[in-house]
């Protein structure tokens, strides 16, 4: 079972130290506190244990210290900037572990520029010394790269020559998408396991800045003040965010807001997602007196601890079965008053935290069916998480009623940046406008009519239907799913953010499987021994 | 060594019959005439050789047949309009050879479609009986489908319950992205393996039309009449595509105006072509007076040739070496006179061709050097090839040029509808507006000065470098190179046709290498037999 949770006060790997407005957060990776045994950290290189207190450091940031406007990214070692993932962590890792490793660590970037492009938080990374793969990928997803000029310290993508793998954590489509790099010295790039270092780095693209070792420190931190200063403020105080507790009792997770009953033998999982009760904040203000336990920040925050643990903890389930239940007014009057004052930073997080949640639930590599019933509350957010479903099963009852909320016009966007209701709509633009611009609530039927449903089942049918459906999913293969699932679920399109999943990693997951990475004469495996790799050559 | 080939005369798996301005291209598979031999062709299943036939048909409509303005694509066969790719094909070959097969059978859908586009040919798919997997793809691929409203003729995705691989001839993305049909019943579709049949497949958008089976032969007709008579006139008569021939001497494959020097050792292969020589047409009568042997028809449908040799029959080859020869004003004159007259049905069928040809080289799965010294035609089409390489190699001598012809600025797209220039320079998109809206001649120190080298190096060095970065190239693991390239190739948005490429049959690709579809215990493999699949159940 896997503890996601995580405190700057008992971090093994990093250092984060706020200053005024700039904060400084250094990894410093602990080789002996690897997430599993069976390798050591060194040089800075990284595991999903140290990637779990980088996610940690970036939501802190944003909840609890607002007044924060730039975050340095830097090393607390002399030889090392990053070496990147370690490699054997990698090696040693199965084929579901490597793909979900690199899922989080996306993510964990994604959710550094989203703190950049939606919550004035900027970033720079202070590249002291070498820094390589992972680790440039890190800094890939900063806004600014400052890298010191010596003989030593280069930026480099070592993965296609020396391990037959993918720079997969965003590197390729951040070079040539986000910082637009030309294509063939982009391609020059990630293939000289040496990389890049001082000028040329800089002339080509792969940095913003270089500087004397001499100065360095100096120049970096003049820069974060600049940048800082040139920000507007948010607040001097943020909140403190509570660790997520749940209990397991078997095959059955307990949280306040959120349950997962998982059955093993029938490959499927129901999520249960509970919305508000009792008295909830009205706006900002009392969001800050509230702090972390309340509704909007607790239940998606244990939504997403708890979709981690079905990725990480339950490889086997194919299926996941969404249940919505509680209040549907209290869930919408909640979503009204965060969209009345977004102007207000907290209310602001917390919108952008359901979204990032909302974005993993929608690249979740597991099928997704809402069963929608009389109990259901498929209001707002958790009408976007049944959107997110593959199909949508209905009850034809009068008790079931389907709401937009105020907040499916945008403030939710998908990876590729429509909303859901847009991306599900792609024939009917007009229709999505509308749907998404007038929040409603639509009985059965009428949600039926405007194309909310798959199925709509009577009483009768319901049960067995149901049951069918179930188990018809989990008999299928699931690599098929899961590549049918990632084409069918985001048309239109596709943006950097929505590349770095749809492109490049199914490029990555296909070189994971093939004996030139993984097999026992691939790269991959055979990385630091003596013989070399020994390659299939046919190119496909 | 494949002959690519084909005249209707001798086809053996399709029937082409003119009709005024419609004609019917009807799918008739002679199980006995399989592309290799060991699986029967049954139920209209295809392989590639009957793709072959298909894609020459499509290109004969175009250059011989311009009075066509409407192909209605049927069946021969009374109990099958198409099965789909043949299985038994898919179990029994290699992984390298499945993937070539899904690439060029998704390019000739492609040119179906920009035959629709761009060059005034409709298409109506005539589904008489049973459509299945790819032959619902191939239906996908036409403006419009009509369907038998009977109780046995479906169309059908079977690929996912039934063999655990993906609908990859583009299924999959045309299902959201063209039809944009909505995304969970595009899910229920994509997994029920006895698919839609009548009013529910036109409901919901798998089909256009639907008509009984006692006036469907009218109806379509009809609607092809129909459909002919709203289109514009293109020419009365065409001109007589000649077959395309090479001598092969030992590892020289030489055409008239493209070469290929394999050395297989070396994992490498040069690729020459050649410039324009003599009187070439000035305008689009001349074209038609000239046929098939001028120069603009006949070199890229030798490089077309020629690249599909290489993917066929050289699968080591890693790098392809690109050599531009012959001169550069004749080549451009070229250019100048076909973009002149383009409204034209024959010149601009020719800049299709270039198009098409072109994009088949962007989507090569081998890198690709360009080597531009003194003796280069790097100009117009040639500086295309040129630019989508992965790296160029320039000599700085006064008499290396690099010329942008009149094609650059949008005549000429990559798959995701972006310039060559504009994919260069996407932080500049200014400067590649400029490039390619005004051509001209570059010395070499201005082409690099504008950013269209790779590297620049002088006399005493590039032998060296030059064989050093060959070298070094054919070293890698050639799945790494691979996905790098895909990655770095296509910067910027995605749209229909990239995407299908990028992200459809990259997943496509991953799950042909998994167990679970082609293990020993997988359903590819055990499609057909006794035993069903077994599954190793994690989800990634």
């Amino acid at each position: 079972m896997t503890n996601f949770n995580r405190h700057p006060d008992s971090y093994h790997h990093w250092d984060l130290k706020i200053d005024g407005d700039v904060a400084h957060l250094r990894m410093n990776v602990d080789p002996e506190h690897p997430f599993k045994s069976g390798y050591e950290l060194k040089l800075n290189s990284y595991d999903l244990g140290v990637d779990m207190e980088l996610a940690d450091s970036i939501q802190r940031l944003r909840f609890e210290h607002p007044n924060v406007k730039v975050v340095v990214v830097g090393s607390g070692q002399e030889r090392a900037f990053c070496a990147g993932a370690n490699i054997g962590m990698l090696g040693a890792s199965t084929h579901p572990f490597k793909v979900n490793f690199c899922k989080y660590t996306n993510e964990t970037r994604l959710s550094l520029e989203d703190a950049s492009t939606r919550s004035n938080l900027k970033s720079i990374c202070a590249i002291n010394a070498a820094c390589a793969g992972g680790g440039y990928e890190l800094a890939l997803a900063c806004d600014e790269i400052h890298l010191v000029n010596d003989n030593n310290s280069a930026v480099s993508l070592p993965e296609v020559p020396l391990l037959a793998v993918l720079p997969g954590t965003g590197g390729l489509t951040r070079l040539v998408d986000k910082r637009k790099i030309r294509r063939d010295r982009a391609d020059v790039f990630c293939t000289m396991a040496e990389g890049l270092r001082g000028k040329k780095a800089k002339q080509w693209g792969f940095v913003d800045e270089i500087w004397p070792k001499s100065k360095f420190a100096d120049k970096v931190q003049e820069r974060a003040t600049e940048l800082a200063a040139s920000m507007p403020e948010k607040a001097k105080a943020g909140i403190t965010l509570e660790p997520i507790e749940h209990q397991r009792d078997g095959n059955t997770y307990t949280y306040n807001h959120v349950r997962i009953d998982v059955e093993p033998e029938e490959r499927r999982a129901t999520l249960t997602v509970q919305g508000p009760t009792g008295d909830q904040p009205k706006n900002g203000a009392d969001y800050e007196q509230a702090g972390s336990a309340a509704w909007a920040i607790r239940a998606f925050r244990e939504l997403d601890d708890a979709l981690l643990q079905l990725r990480f903890d339950h490889e086997e389930i194919g299926l996941i079965v969404l249940k919505t239940r509680g209040d549907r007014d209290a869930l919408l009057q909640i979503e009204q008053d965060l969209q009345a004052d977004k102007g207000h930073w907290l209310c602001n997080e917390i919108l952008l935290l359901m979204a990032r949640v909302l974005r993993r639930w929608d690249l979740n590599a597991r099928s997704m069916y809402a069963l929608v019933d009389a109990d259901s509350n498929c209001a707002g957010a958790f009408l976007e998480m049944t959107l997110a479903c593959d199909r949508v099963y209905a009850l034809e009852d009068d008790a079931v009623k389907f709401a937009i909320g105020p907040l499916s016009n945008g403030t939710l966007p998908m990876s590729h940046g429509m909303t859901r209701l847009h991306n599900r709509f792609l024939s009917t633009p007009e229709q999505a406008d509308k749907l998404a611009s007038e929040p409603a609530t639509y009985d059965v039927y009428d949600a039926d009519e405007h194309g909310l449903i798959t199925f709509l089942l009577d009483d009768l049918d319901w049960d067995d239907e149901v049951r069918i459906a179930l188990e018809e999913r989990v008999s299928m293969s699931p690599d098929a799913l899961t590549g049918m699932e990632a084409s069918l679920r985001f048309g239109g399109a596709e943006n950097c953010d929505s590349k770095i999943f749809g492109r490049l990693s199914a490029w990555q997951n296909w070189i994971f499987t093939r004996p030139n990475a993984t097999g026992d004469e691939g790269a991959l495996t055979r990385y630091g021994a003596p013989e070399s790799a020994k390659y299939d050559w046919r190119r496909t």
